[in-house]
C-alpha cells in the first residue's frame, strides 16, 4: 500500500484537489466547481465523494491538506470568506474529518504555499524563511523555526496589509496604503496608470482600457524596453523590496521565495528587487538573505502546498 | 538554600548587575564602570568576582544572564559592538562560564526587557507579545509561542530599523528613514525642529538649544498644552502607531508592551497610539491587541530582564 494524503485548494471558481505522496508527486488531480454547492454539506459530500474516486486500490489515504480563503488553522475553520458560496463560520476541517475519518488540516492559501516550499520546495533545509505569493493581492506564509507563523488570532503574515504609503491607493480590506495595492498583478497596473498620469512617455499601454490591462502585459512590454512599463516594473519591484527590507528587521529569515503569476517577468523584476534590498537593508542582515523563485512549479501548486500541509501535519502527531 | 540567578546589563558606561529569585524580587544590586575594563579579561575577572560578592551564605547560584548591545544569543559572544570598549567577536558567555562554572547565556538588552516581561511582567500568560523599548533608540523583543524571536542570524526583531519613510531621517545605522529616527526619545526631538521648521507656531521651545533639547522636556511642554509639543507627540505617536499596525500584520501579537523614558509621558503618548492603531490596524486584527505600558518597574528592568532571561533558560534545560 502507497501512503497518500489528499491536497485541496478551495477558491471563489473552482475546488482543485489531487493525490499527493511523500515524495512530493501529484499522483492524480481533478476539480469541482465551488460555486455548484451553495450549502456546505453538499460541498462536503460532493468533495470527500471526489477525492475517494481518486484513491486507487493501493493507495491507502491518511490525511488531507486544505488551503482556502479566510481559513482559521486553529479552530479549522472558515470565516466570512467574501468569495466563497457560505457564509458565516464553516467548521469545514470537523465536517470533512467525520464524512472521511481521517485527519484534516485547514490553512489560507499562502500558509499552505508556506508549508508547500518547506516540504517540497526550495525551503526544505530551511527553518525560517517568507513565501510571497504575487496574484491579484499579495498573499504571505511566513516560516519561524520551522513552524508557519499563526500568532494570537491565527491571522498572522498579512503582510500584503503592510502599511507602505499611509494615505495612499485604497485596498479592498478598508484601509488606505498596504503594501497589495502596489506589489501585485494588480498593484503593477494602478502604477502604470500613475506613470501615465505623471508623465508624457509615449506607450503602446495608453492604447489599452484600463480595464484591459494586466501585468503580463505590462512584463511583456517592459521586456521590449516600453519606459513606461520599465517605469512601472521597477516600482513594483521597489515596494515588494521594502516589504522585504522591513520583513528581514522583524524575523531574519534565510530566504524570501516569490511566487505566483507576476514572477514569471524573472530577471526584469527579480534583479530590481535584489538591487534595492541589497542597497537598502540594514547593514547587519547585508547578504544574509536570499530572494528566489518558489522551488514549486505553478501548475500543481495549490494541490501541493495543501498536501505539504496535511503531510507535515501528521509528522507532528 | 535559596537559589539565585545574576542578571547583568553591560552599557557603554555602566555595567549593572545583581541577584534576583525566581519569584522576580532584585535582592541585591550594583554596578561596575565598564569603561575601567579595556581588556575583556580583566572585565570578566571583575564581574565575576562583583557578582560573587553579592552571593550569601545562603545563596545558590545557579546561572548568569547578561544583556549587552550588538549580542548574539546563538554563539554567545558580543560582536562589533561600537559603544563598548572590545573590539571585534567577544566569546563572552564562554569566558564567564568558565570562570563562574555555571551556566550563562547572553542576549541584546531589548530581547532581555522581552523576556522580563513575560517572566516577571505583564506578559506572564502571553504566548505571543512584542516589547518596544524607547529610549535614544528603539529596542525591540518578539515574542513568538512563547519564544524570542531570533530568526536566521539571531537578529531578527530590529523594528527600530524598519523603513518607515523611504528616503527619510539618517540614521546611526548608515540607512534613512528607519523607524527610531521618529519614534524613540531623540525622534521627538527631531520631530520638533521638523514642526519649528515647518510652522510658525510660538513655543518655548524656540528658546532652546536643540542640543539641550530633551524628550523631557517635550512632553512637560505637551502637558502644558504647548501646540508644538502637542504635535511633536502626536506625530510620534502617529509612527509608533504605524510601526504597530504593520507588526500586527506581520505576527499577530497579543500585546504590545511599551518601555523606556519616553512612555512617562503617559496618556498624552498612549492615547493617540491607541487611537492610531484603532482606526489604521487591518479590520480582522481590530480589537485583538493591546497597547500597555511595561509590567517591570523601570528602576530595576535591565537587571530583572537579564536575570529572567537566565531563569527561563535553565528552565528550559
Amino acid at each position: 500500500m502507497k501512503q497518500v494524503v489528499a491536497g485541496v485548494d478551495i477558491g471563489g471558481t473552482n475546488t482543485i484537489y489531487g493525490l499527493v505522496d511523500k515524495s512530493g508527486k501529484v499522483l492524480s488531480e481533478d476539480r469541482i466547481l465551488t460555486r455548484d454547492y451553495p450549502d456546505i454539506n453538499d460541498f462536503v459530500t460532493a468533495l470527500s465523494g471526489a477525492i475517494s474516486k481518486l484513491v486507487k486500490e493501493d493507495h491507502d489515504l491518511i490525511g488531507i491538506g486544505i488551503g482556502a480563503p479566510n481559513a482559521h488553522y486553529y479552530k479549522g475553520t472558515i470565516e466570512l470568506a467574501p468569495n466563497l458560496p457560505w457564509k458565516g463560520i464553516v467548521p469545514l476541517a470537523e465536517m470533512m474529518k467525520k464524512k472521511s475519518k481521517i485527519p484534516v488540516v485547514v490553512t489560507n492559501d499562502a500558509n499552505a504555499a508556506a508549508v508547500g516550499e518547506m516540504v517540497f520546495g526550495g525551503a526544505r533545509d530551511m527553518k525560517n524563511f517568507i513565501v510571497l505569493t504575487l496574484g491579484t493581492g499579495l498573499g504571505s506564509g511566513i516560516v519561524i523555526n520551522g513552524e508557519v507563523l499563526y500568532g494570537h488570532t491565527a491571522f498572522a503574515g498579512e503582510l500584503g496589509h503592510t502599511t507602505v504609503v499611509p494615505g495612499g491607493r485604497e485596498c479592498g480590506c478598508g484601509k488606505k496604503g498596504c503594501l497589495e495595492t502596489y506589489a501585485s498583478a494588480s498593484g503593477m497596473v494602478r502604477t502604470v496608470l500613475q506613470i501615465l498620469c505623471d508623465t508624457k512617455d509615449e506607450s503602446p499601454l495608453r492604447d489599452i482600457a484600463p480595464s484591459a490591462l494586466t501585468s503580463k502585459i505590462v512584463a511583456e512590454a517592459a521586456s521590449k524596453k516600453d519606459t513606461v512599463a520599465v517605469k512601472a516594473m521597477n516600482y513594483t519591484a521597489e515596494m515588494l523590496g521594502l516589504a522585504i527590507v522591513n520583513s528581514v528587521v522583524f524575523s531574519s529569515p534565510e530566504a524570501v521565495f516569490l511566487f505566483g503569476g507576476l514572477t514569471k517577468a524573472g530577471d526584469i523584476l527579480f534583479n530590481p528587487v535584489r538591487e534595492y534590498v541589497d542597497k537598502n537593508v540594514m547593514p547587519i542582515f547585508r547578504g544574509t538573505v536570499k530572494i528566489l523563485p518558489s522551488g514549486i512549479s505553478e501548475s500543481n501548486a495549490a494541490v501541493l502546498g495543501a498536501a505539504a500541509l496535511g503531510w507535515n501535519e501528521l509528522k507532528k502527531q
